[in-house]
Order: C-alpha cells, then structure tokens, then sequence
C-alpha cells in the first residue's frame, strides 16, 4: 500500500514555497492546492513584486494554475493548504472555487479575512464556505514572516 | 482644446464591456481602468468562464494588465469604471492597488462587497480606500444583468 502524503507534508510544501518566496524577496506566502485523491494540482508562492501584480497571492496562483489545467473554474474536490490565514480577496476566492477544505498556518490579525477583518465564509452573502483547519506548521510560517520584516525594517 | 472624455464615456466603455461578456456567454460585468489623465489603460469584460477561472472579473483583469502594462503593483492616479459593485475580491484587489477613485454603475445586494456584505473599504484593517461613485449608467448596467439571466432561466 503506497503512503499516503500527510496534511503536515503539504503544509511543508507550502512553507518552501514561502521560503523560495523570500529568497526572491517577496512576502514569504506559499500555498500547495491538492484534489480529492491527495495529488498536487498546483504549488506557488506569493509573486506580487515579480509580476507587478497586487492579485498574485499564493492562494490566487494556485487556484489559477489548478484551474487552467483542469479547464474547470470549480475544484470542489480539492484542498488548499497556505501558510497564512487568506486575506479577504482571496477567502473570496476560495469561496467562488468552491474548494472543500482550508488549511491554513498562522493567523493575521492585520490582514487576515477568514477569522479577522471581514471574516468572509461567515458572511450571509458568501454562498460557499470550506471546511477550516487552522493551525498547521503555525509556528514555522509566523516565523519566515517576523524574520523577513525584522531583516528589513 | 481637446475634448475630454467624462466619467459618462469611460462607463459607456465599460458597458459596451459587458455587452461583449453577454455576447460570449459570461455574466455581462464590464470594466475600464483609467490613469490619472485621463488615458485608458485597460479595458475587459468578465471571463470567468472563458478562462476556467473563478477570479477572472473584469476588475481583476483590467487591474492585472494596467498593472503589466506598467511593471507596478500599485496604481495610485487611477481611477476604475465598473458595470456592477465589485465582490469582496475584487474590492480587496482595487484596495491592493491603491486605486484613486472607484466608479461603478449598479449596486450589488446579492453578491457586493462595497456598499453590501463584508462592505471591504469600511473594515478597521482595510488600508486604502478609493474615493466612490455609484450610480453612473445605474439602469442600463441593471438591464443588461436582468435580461442576461432571465433568458437563462
């Protein structure tokens, strides 16, 4: 029986997409987004600087990536793991991807849009809110991002 | 001297936009992105379906292209022109971008994120708000809507 990848595994993925993210100088994000039977579909990390683009959120890319390759704009099968609580504009997003379950790492009081902000899925207009599992490899993603604003401030 | 195009024209751009997604079988949305003299940047209709791709509204894609266009993440002197109130992603992406001024045609009660649901620019960790419009080209950019889903029902 072959070993089935662990929702850690993933989360580890993401956090080395947010790592290569740093070491291009961009927000250390990263998000790895998986269907149904645990394959990976897509793993990207934040690119706002490189692409001159404010929408290039981890979590935009990957659902971009993974639904251009299965020519669907809904992946309701899939998971996405990312390594910071999703900002409003991609919880919005997720919610119109109609991905089945979030995993995110650490929260974001300043920017977060899932259990800050807006909390977006507890909105009575959002018409599809992911199962949520916070809380994974939390203490590795909060530290990338304190070391990477500490290392420029 | 040159005439100047008004905040009527850049609408009427916006809905030929959005009579072009309704021609293409997208849900007639429109918009046009304009620098601060006045110039055009970009110009796209909704492409969600075209695309596979869940984020693909007309506000994030004139966002992306002025934003390619000018090899910046943020877009300070300008001003948007959209056919319906942005959704929460789209208004945390005009957010990102630090848009100037935000025109859009018809409110949104359903699916808005403005002046309805998570009303994105009044939230206490929002950090940029554009100046707001509504109302311009209000009932064609309505009708437009109405007749695209009734002939679909």
């Amino acid at each position: 029986m072959p070993i089935q990848p662990t929702k850690s595994t993933f989360m580890n993925l993401a956090l080395d997409e947010a790592r290569a993210a740093a070491a291009r100088n961009e927000v250390p994000i990263g998000a790895v987004l998986v269907d149904g039977e645990g394959k990976i579909l897509a793993q990207a990390g934040n690119r706002t600087e490189a692409g001159s683009d404010p929408t290039a959120h981890a979590e935009i890319e990957v659902i971009r990536q993974a639904c251009a390759l299965r020519g669907e704009a809904r992946l309701p099968d899939c998971a996405l793991y990312v390594t910071l609580e999703p900002c409003p504009m991609c919880a919005t997003a997720i919610s119109f991807a109609r991905l089945a379950r979030l995993y995110y790492a650490a929260p974001d009081a300043k920017g977060g849009g899932v259990e800050h902000g807006p909390r977006i899925f507890h909105q009575p207009t959002c018409h599809h809110r992911p199962d949520l599992y916070p809380g994974i490899g939390e203490d590795q993603a909060a530290a990338l991002l304190r070391v990477f604003f500490q290392e420029r401030r």
